[in-house]
């Protein structure tokens, strides 16, 4: 008899299974997907380039449309909102765009409902003008604030959403204030890297205000956003970000009885699987990935994760429906992050100088500033390379980098040092490109390994 | 006693060794370095840019000039040239400048005598106006050639300094063309990855004759170059450079009794000693380093692997002067290489599909094109992506990447795969780093590895 797949959620992580699935199992797997928009497949990290103009359109961040997966025979049905999950009958209830509601029994079930941004409950929240940035529609809906010519921008929180959305409000011609709790912006980098990048948005002409927050939006009789109030005083603005990252959207899972963690996130086995409810399986931003340094499930939602955790929940499901054990696993993560604001590229892996000491780990660090290329090489620009290292085992647990173009790439060298363990000393000696156009002699993630083993101590 | 160390070369392996054993051994060491020419501590690998006019000057490739070395306390002595190395009564005949010959004794000595162009033994070849690159010396003689304004160069070889070499002569203005043995240009990437080398060379210009040998040099009266036969027939030039490869400058080591192997490389220990030799090290360009793959001891000078032997060297000989054991060691090479022609990034790590036969490897192969960016980003490139990995492990053993910017630096990713002996299966989950800018969902590097598995079965 055909497995019967419902996958809830047509973007990446729904998607990548769904053809994962297909494409191992075919006939033997008939696949239904429910989404509630009108995409599927899309870069939901593309979104603020769409917003700031370097993507034309929409369209363009969709990797693949409902039809062409439908040429690919998975049946996906877009307007249609997932209500209600039985694990223990096995079905779902949903509401299609006319509001009819109809009932679907699965063998398999893959939770692929991705995530939200985190909307505090602050007077005048809702307000019209008010975004937050996850969905193709979100991007739409932000389109239309921006039709109404507006001068000023507010953005709330300096995640890297945030920051990216800050930019491209700026590159919209708007007047821009970030608001943000921390000291220094771009919680993903340490102090000292975040003072960096302040600069680097100062340069752009964004107002950071640290240590500030949003206390509550002033609204006109229409309902639109005119200003934030803030513990630095009142800003008026015409459109507001909401850049406070975003928690899974996990609500239909814990109605279900499916016990959630970190941000809401779904915790799952290797294979994707939905420990205690057989035959259900989640990925991509609605679930947690367990931290190769620490250990912790965390909800880490990158776009990179979901089409990984995709890949191996399509597999997982495809063996099932084909009665084998499935063979891919997914490891976990080092918390690998990049983004750039204006010509300044960011980017870490592993942990920061917080989170070591969260995890109770004894860190030696050095921070390091060298060059993206060879010092006498044409376009050699600064680049800061902060590494921390385990005291008790010299392991690199953690690399933060900040530069200008050619740095943030990097972080890739330091992520597989990380993922294998790798002690500072070794890290220090590796065959790395080296060549006057792309690096100075010495690596600048290996003058950092040289400059944290200094400070172990020989 | 004051421990003497005598250092036979004064570039990147010898004065990183002298710098590291007078930082290590302060007062209980007394450092001499004999060098030929008038510089120290120089980048060799610059000289084609400085020849080009992206670098203004030779001096600006100079990283520590004699005087600052002398200033940290080690006597440099340039114009001083070794002609014998006794390694039993412990001492070296050096003769200066002026003529005079001198003896000196050591108790510890450094051989980093560097590498030499290959210079075949054809009719003609010592002519004027045919230059080997290697040293500043060198780029000085060649930019002489250049003062007498030049119309057409002749690059004998394709490697990489011969690629970069037939950069700068266009960039000179000159008509130039590569003769070349191989049928593709760049040894150094397999032939499909070559032909996208050709096509880059011809789009800036230069004639690439493959499967062609240049037979002899026609000199003029006063003995400069004017022409090259090859089995192509005759080409008129003004200037020939040979870009054949390097070998180890080893005679003097040879003469000494000291064995050597591929290229003229002397053999070293991972502590850079020489084995048999009691109290003689050897480092940089003119040693062999251990493939980390195939376990082999290859002759592969780079101003990369010359400073990191340099200051394992330079560790080893301060452990001996103050009595102690050395800890540092240089744990070999994955082959990781990298050059650029024109907007054209070209790396490699690893093993090829000649290197894998000749290692008698069955190896998987996949060749995939991806882009920089993400696809729908301003300024996304195509980067094409070989791997290689083992049947018998799945491991990789080799990846070449040819693209535009953005592509290159993605080698130092496999080059830590193999570092650390992943498998295609490891590499295509890691957690690298992803943001639209930067690059695609997937990372090319793991697109590749994707398709390696596929080929090898899942």
């Amino acid at each position: 008899m055909t497995h019967r797949l419902l996958v809830i959620g047509g973007d990446a992580a729904g998607m990548s299974a769904a053809a994962t699935a297909k494409r191992r199992a075919g006939d033997a797997i008939a696949i239904t997907v429910f989404e509630r928009s009108a995409w599927t497949s899309y870069s939901a990290c593309g979104i603020p380039y769409w917003v700031g103009g370097a993507v034309a359109s929409g369209g363009a961040l969709v990797a693949r449309t409902p039809e062409e997966h439908r040429r690919r025979g998975i049946d996906v049905r877009t307007g249609s909102t997932v209500i209600a999950l039985d694990p223990v009958r096995r079905s779902l209830e949903v509401r299609d765009e006319d509001g009819t509601i109809s009932s679907h029994d699965y063998d398999s079930l893959l939770i692929a409902t991705g995530a939200e941004p985190v909307r505090p409950d602050l007077p005048g929240i809702m307000g019209r003008g008010i975004h937050g940035i996850q969905t193709l529609d979100d991007g739409a809906e932000i389109l239309k604030t921006m039709a109404r010519a507006p001068r000023r921008a507010v953005v709330v929180g300096s995640g890297y959403i945030g920051l990216e959305m800050a930019e491209a409000c700026v590159q919209r011609g708007l007047d821009t204030t970030v608001v943000d709790r921390g000291e220094t912006p771009l919680q993903m980098v340490d102090a000292e890297l975040g003072e960096q990048v302040r600069t680097a948005m100062s340069g752009m002409g964004i107002t950071v205000l640290s240590n500030t927050e949003a206390l509550s939006f002033e609204l006109d009789e229409d309902g639109w956003a005119t200003a934030v109030h803030t513990t630095a005083g009142r800003l008026d603005t015409d459109v507001v970000v909401l850049g406070l990252g975003v928690s899974a959207r996990s609500k239909l899972a814990v109605a279900a009885g499916i016990p959630v963690g970190h941000r809401g996130g779904i915790r799952v086995d290797e294979h994707q699987q939905v420990a205690g409810f057989d035959g259900i399986w989640a990925a991509g931003d609605c679930v947690l990935s367990r931290d190769r340094i620490t250990g912790e499930h965390l909800h880490i939602p990158l776009g990179t994760h979901a089409n990984k955790q995709g890949l191996v929940a399509g597999t997982a499901i495809a063996a099932r429906a084909m009665g084998i054990e499935p063979t891919l696993t997914f490891p976990g993560v080092v918390r690998t992050a990049v983004t750039k604001i204006c010509d300044v590229e960011i980017a870490r892996t592993g942990l920061g100088e917080r989170e070591a000491k969260a995890a109770s780990i004894d860190a030696a660090s050095a921070t390091v500033v060298a060059t993206t290329k060879a010092g006498y090489f044409p376009g050699a620009e600064p680049i800061t390379v902060k590494m921390l290292a385990d005291r008790s085992n010299r392991r690199v647990i953690g690399v933060q980098i900040v530069g200008k173009a050619g740095s943030a790439l990097r972080i890739d060298t330091a992520a597989m040092a990380l993922w294998s363990g790798l002690t500072v000393d070794e890290l220090a000696m590796i065959d790395l490109a080296y060549a006057p156009p792309f690096s100075p002699v010495w690596d600048p993630v290996q003058v950092a390994a040289r400059a944290v083993i200094k400070e172990l101590g020989y």
